[in-house]
């Protein structure tokens, strides 16, 4: 185990690893940091050669006397485009996420979280999400044998629950929205000790199981690495998180290049891509968030400065914003049903509208790699791809 | 590729390589047929140390020219229970096909099935199902760009053929029950040159994707051959299809043992298990098939030999039939929810109920090694584990 402390990005405040939300000199979040001189790189070369996510242990945060909580999440598929990559010029790749197990990418960062959540003594998990991030801690901690508390809005329709109650999660129905359910959850961890793995920069070791997707794609890829990864943003610490895991790799002489990051959102609620396209220094709350993307929309009320911190890695990636206009993002949810075989949720299907304008403003060029990472299945809201509106949320 | 002839089981009857559904002299279903003692084993030996099912190249039918159409399935995490396991004294270990693209198990007869009809030439490819059959067939068609036409009885509620028809795969409505949709699809693959992929003994392919678990058991076991293998039945091809992977093991020297098959039914359709319990010579239809596992509700309509294939296949392993009553099924789904973190559709659920009573019957022994297939996602009936009613067939 190579992690050596927490640290602010923002200030440079440095702290021990344990259970920590925020800098306690400025307030940002934190981000764990290792000492890669350290690490056996003979040892990771055979993990780079396949496996799941927990073959990469040498660089994730759990203490040694400590066994991860799994599902045997990570190992997902890097599926080729068939079909619409043709029409674009490039190569185009779909990191197929919907294949861990509760068919989300958040098993990644969850697997982590409650893992160290485990080590540090925490009773007890937490979260603020009626969608994929609730379904997903609600999974593990039934599997590790933990109480599981999941903040929701008191109108949450009982149906959309229902796979998050089937393991067993207690509901805290919270009145007023889902910033209010966020509120809430973050006192009760602060006041009861439970582990926060509400689904944004707030948990710094969740970061550590998104950034697992850059060591895939460099082992998949043979060590090339892709011109342009596309990542669908809620507050975007999977964006964050996929460009440490090529910085690191970068820091540990395995790759000289980094990947442009783009980041892509749904028109109906887009804060960080619009922060892009005005080139605003920070991210504004999003008002009136409606879209047909439920697993990506987040307006950020309440922790702005976390949309702020996606927006940096996209500058210093030399990446760019998307946003997607609603339209087409329920087309390319059908295309790629029709064209690719692939099921997706419409916040998947944003990835791929992404991939489409990349092309039409000429940022990606013919012959280049394009990943685009598929968040999540399209069993989750079966309804939007075949015609009727559904709801989900984080 | 070492396959090299079609055989029946039965009559010995042989003929080439090609879309036939039956033995021409006897009528009864075939088997694919390989020259094992032209099999590089030390380049089988490679595929065996991980990757996904067309890493099995080697032991497969597709001709050497021809590329698989691929969703990159197979290569599905086996998940040592942490809970049920436990309490029954025997290593029990989940093999997770819900991590399959179209998160269930039929995704590997599935892409051997339509490769093998590219092959071929077939223009299009035919299915009689409502469920997970149909949704995976259909993806595959949309990937590969071949028409697909799922035969469904004509009341089939509009909202259960959602992720079939967003496929774009042609519905064509029978009068009658689940047997007519059967025969018709049938009818029309024999006239029209469509290949068959009804999820039973009837096309001789698709069983080779089945057979794939039992390499990457063994891949996962380092060799180590499980006691049991329980394995949720509708006609039981995937049962014999797991039983002759391990026999090919067999053949190829790899292996000296071979496991015992358990075959499970729910009580609200169990033909097979039925006759194996009352030591028939062969199994009879059902009349009035009503449970809540819809995945592996097959009366057998029809086709009763196809059972009597699967009670063969039982019989010959030293294995069981196992029956499970409605009550266990309900009651192992929520438990694997609640203890194990696994949220799976009811059908895979009686594979876990089967695990418990093998354990009460002293079939199963302290020590040994039980591996329980998980056929199919939780998601895919969500009402079920959260208590109301569902349907689903095939």
């Amino acid at each position: 185990m190579h992690a050596t402390h927490l640290c602010c990005p923002r200030c440079r405040w440095e702290t021990e690893l344990k259970l920590v939300y925020s800098c306690e000199r400025c307030g940002f979040s934190l981000d764990v940091r290792y000492d890669y001189d350290s690490v056996d790189k003979s040892a990771l070369k055979a993990a780079f050669s396949g496996g799941r996510l927990w073959s990469f242990r040498e660089l994730l945060p759990l203490s040694a006397g400590y066994g991860p909580l799994t599902l045997l999440e990570g190992g997902t598929p890097l599926l080729p485009s068939v079909s619409l990559g043709k029409s674009f010029g490039f190569e185009l790749l779909f990191k197929d996420e919907t294949r861990n197990p509760t068919a989300s990418f958040k098993d990644r960062p969850n697997t982590v979280g409650i893992s160290m959540a485990r080590q540090f003594g925490a009773k007890a998990v937490a979260i603020a999400s009626t969608g994929n991030g609730a379904a997903s801690i609600s999974a593990y901690a039934a599997r590790g044998g933990m109480p599981c508390y999941v903040f929701v809005p008191e109108h949450t329709s009982a149906s959309k629950l229902l796979q998050i109650r089937s393991h067993g999660a207690e509901l805290v129905l919270t009145p007023g929205d889902y910033s209010a359910s966020f509120a809430a959850a973050q006192d009760a961890c602060l006041r009861e000790g439970w582990a926060n793995m509400t689904s944004t920069y707030l948990n710094p070791y969740t970061m550590e199981g998104d950034k697992t997707i850059a060591y895939e794609l460099f082992s998949r890829l043979e060590g090339r690495v892709p011109d342009w990864i596309i990542v669908p943003l809620g507050a975007g610490a999977m964006l964050t998180g996929v460009y440490k895991g090529y910085r690191e790799l970068q820091a540990l002489g395995f790759v000289s290049e980094l990947p442009r990051m783009c980041g892509v959102q749904a028109s109906g609620c887009a804060p960080i891509t619009r922060a892009w396209e005005e080139n605003l220094p920070e991210v504004l709350e999003w008002e009136n968030c409606e879209t047909v993307a439920h697993a990506i929309a987040d307006p950020l009320t309440g922790y702005a400065k976390d949309g702020t911190r996606t927006l940096t890695t996209i500058r210093e990636s030399n990446g760019c914003g998307i946003t997607a206009p609603e339209d087409d993002i329920i087309r390319h949810a059908a295309m790629l049903a029709r064209k690719e075989g692939l099921y997706v949720e419409a916040g998947a299907a944003s990835a791929s509208a992404a991939a489409e304008l990349l092309y039409k403003k000429g940022l990606a060029a013919h012959g280049q790699t394009v990943v685009a990472i598929i968040t999540g299945h399209g069993l989750k809201e079966n309804k939007i791809i075949g015609g009727a509106p559904d709801e989900s949320k984080g």
